[in-house]
């Protein structure tokens, strides 16, 4: 029987550890031996690998973040450290990869497959949703609605008092989070670093709101954008608004994964094991315009991310 | 100004009231004057209508339910009262109608649009997905969300004991909400009323897990079948184990909308107001492969739902 | 070193866990050797006893059930493996035992106590709340914030028609779980076992708030009672609405543990490991008027739990 | 039928809705005509008070924040505006006031009070914790389960990654939360401004764990110590691992009230109709030692809150 090792890599993401018990499960299905790889390409270099058994994926489903760990890993740039890895799998009958994460892990496995011709299948997993190719990661749904609750409880007690409430979402370079949740959230503002924002106008907007009876705000800021603190405080005086700060940090990385995540990764698992059975080699699994796919790892990473036109469209009268 | 009138009408499902919103929010920018109807068709007949203010609408986002209320009106169905109906939204200005509903509030509204000459544009809303001709109605995402943290408690408990959980999920003609369950929550049984299940091989099948090492069973099992009850017994006689039955009612309607609703809400009205803007009449709004589109209401009323055939792919050996 | 080893026994209940994890901590700190014994009374006979690694007690705290199992055994009534179990606890040098779990656990350990002279101390964990001479048991507070949660999502839906909403809860012969969730969500109907109910008076009462403009009743019925489906129907006939069933089902029983039950695990816990470095035999830590002791073992045997009186009469205008 | 006028002031806490809705039933049901007070104090001079209706009350139980808002007002420290206020009541005859808040709100109803001669009762709310002579305060259990289901987030990708996090929650003065969140989500980590910490010797500590194979860090850092920018910066020089920040926010002062809230709320609004009606004069209401009772105004505003010495205790080891 033929080996297949399935691992989780860079940052994580509600929603892995449904891909990884769908992984192994379809592979034992279809005929293979499953593997799991602990610590990601650290745990690759170091050998951390074993077959799967029941109880490794048994229980796992609805738990947040990833039972397989995940890591960064300096060493796997060399080509000895590669080499290493190479050999673990080599000594166990693997000959098939199965990643879920980012791109930069797909990039490394890519590297990995130019040395030994070890075929991957990478599976979108990253709760910035900043994977160029696919309109979904796996996570997004999950983080989208941990952030929901957050926002939904500061929204509560809003009403108590005329107030401003800043909550400043993760996104280094990518504002999907901050926008969608400023549209599920009914907010006010949203500052996201693909699109200008004008303070000068906001503030000319928010005081005829208010005048007009408005009682609160609410605005949602992309870390990217480095203008939490700064409009809290210019809020403050230029609203002239009590205004206070959340900073959802890693809570929006946590939590049980939703449906929409589970069954997300029950068919990427599916799209990827047959992927490589189809014989396939170094494609990244897509889920554009309603439909599954896969992508050339080289399509992956030559092109950039774009926001979603249409979700800019709708929240873009919040930035002005 | 011309008026456009909004109501929810049929069984509440999440997402109504950010519908509701939306609606009322996108219909103002584009030059309309929003009206509110409560209590469906019935306050349609009884003149249960006012121009939507702010203090409507507010704070309705995270609300589940429907704060316009509902109705089932045998009224309605007689000339006479859509008449008076009629005159309700001639008196208002009205000549513009979003209905937020299942098909049969459609066709009602069909039929008003025979007799009057009002259009109207239809947003599928209903817990079941069971609206031909669209991939997603209303409510769904947060049913599922609600089952989901129900049986995501019950496997809490599930390996204390050799146990078998049987879930009783909505659905009357639909096992959607029960077999998309199934699937993301891991359960070893789903009987739906679309799929021929075979209790003898079920038994089979379990009971060489059971041999196995496997701890306790989960079924999913929809409504419509009315097996619920059976199964439960049935297992503690022929698996041998403690069975208990859940009948989860009423909660799965309920519950603060996922995001996912209230995007698809936010589409949604969108959509709406600029078909009926566009002139369209009797349209139902519907969201297939990935994307959004307008169908005639006869194409949604003559056609048949059917289970999604990927869905049914992945969770077929489930009844056997 | 002395041994002391940790179980959990009986129906499982929340808080378990933390109760588990600060037993261990707490005899490490106080210069115990803390054992597990996995799966109960069956795990003491077979032998399923290991030395506790940080491991086994790591990230528990905020898990439902228990990770030890739990079981019934037959056999414990057997002085045989009672003896087995006693050989178990001598081989790995085991003095002193913690029992997490209800009445009939703790009889069990009370009659092994007699025969070898294992000293234990008690923990009371069961939803029921129904162990006599302390006010609370583990599990309860997780489990009324479940059934809150069930009952918020579906009042969500009530007012959207008229309409009646039954709810089962746990409890077979207690109805502290009703009771207190009735009082909590504002229900009209409340059945249990200890207070006589008069449907005669409740269909009154409830007509004439029908009349006076009350749009949805919502009705908590213990399982002991074995009403609910009886009162379903009599809703239908004699108020003339429409009503449906939910069966919450061992959902009650899961859950993340609430902070409560998390912070009385840790003082149960601590309480029980002083306990038997005090030299105390046979104990069952209890939490009554707002403080922490110690209960003879035949004080709550031979006693029978009452419910609250002050709960009953809050609640008891709900039963007639 | 005399009057009463139930008000809420000061900051929101969950449980306010439940505690305005039982002290409106619970005063009709006795016989008094029950009012309502709108925006706190200024809603009070203002003349924002209207006879409690049904829907006034309906369906508020299960909301956070507060349905009758809250302000500060700085005209009431002024005699004429409190004139103002009483004549206010006096055109409705109310003669009787219930204000669920803080001691600030107690002090201000104390003078007037001595002004006028209208008695309030004092029900106490803030999920501080922190007004002196009861050891419970509405608001407080809700917050807690706020802040856990965070720090369960967290967790779930704390295993990730070897990382420290970093949590601020609310607590200027008072670190309740902090520490109960600390012990209750078994931080490693708690600084609160009534503890004194000792950095050095927290750092020894940790990294002797982390040798020893602990894989992340997590702490608690109440507001009023201003540590927790520094702390973020002070982990990842100092132990030489990334570390994150999280600033909860008004995330902490929103969700549905929990079970032992709305119970709270509900003998906390019995007790104080029942004071009033005992011609008991400016009394705050208080739950001690698991008993509830009565306190003269005087007794809690000349105390100092203390942090419950039993959770010191328990948390000591987190500071240093």
């Amino acid at each position: 029987m033929e080996g297949i090792a399935i691992m989780t890599s860079g940052g994580d993401a509600a929603g892995m550890n449904p891909a990884v018990k769908c992984a192994v499960d379809y592979s034992r299905k279809k005929g293979l031996k499953p593997f799991l790889i602990r610590n990601g390409l650290r745990g690759m270099i170091d050998g951390d690998i074993s077959e799967a058994t029941r109880e490794d994926v048994s229980g796992i489903m609805h738990r947040g973040g990833t039972v397989l760990r995940s890591s960064r890993s300096q060493r796997f740039f060399e080509y000895d450290y590669r080499k290493q890895a190479y050999d673990n799998l080599q000594k166990l009958g693997i000959n098939k990869l199965i990643v879920i994460g980012g791109d930069g892990s797909f990039n490394a496995l890519n590297q990995f497959y130019s040395d030994f011709g070890v075929p991957f299948a990478g599976i979108p997993a990253t709760i910035d949703n900043d994977i160029p190719g696919t309109d979904y990661c796996l996570g997004v749904d999950t983080a989208l609605n941990m952030i929901r609750q957050s926002v939904d409880s500061i929204r509560d007690t809003a009403t108590s008092f005329s107030r401003a409430f800043v909550i400043e979402t993760m996104g280094r370079h990518c504002g999907y989070l901050a926008m969608v949740s400023a549209l599920s959230s009914g907010a006010e503002i949203c500052l996201v670093p693909e699109v200008e924002y004008d303070l000068e106008k906001i503030g000319e907007r928010l005081r005829s709101d208010l005048n007009d009876g408005r009682d609160y705000i609410i605005a949602m800021v992309a870390e990217g954008t480095n203008m939490a603190e700064y409009l809290t405080r210019w809020i403050k005086i230029n609203l002239n608004m009590d205004a206070r700060l959340t900073v959802l940090g890693h809570v929006q990385r946590g939590g049980s994964p939703t449906v929409r995540d589970r069954i997300m990764a029950y068919k990427f698992a599916v799209e990827a094991v047959d992927a490589l059975l189809d014989g396939e080699t170094n494609k990244i699994m897509i889920f554009r315009d309603g439909d599954f796919g896969r992508l050339a790892i080289d399509k992956v990473t030559d092109s950039k991310v774009e926001l979603n036109q249409q979700i800019i469209k709708l929240a873009e009268h919040l930035s002005h």
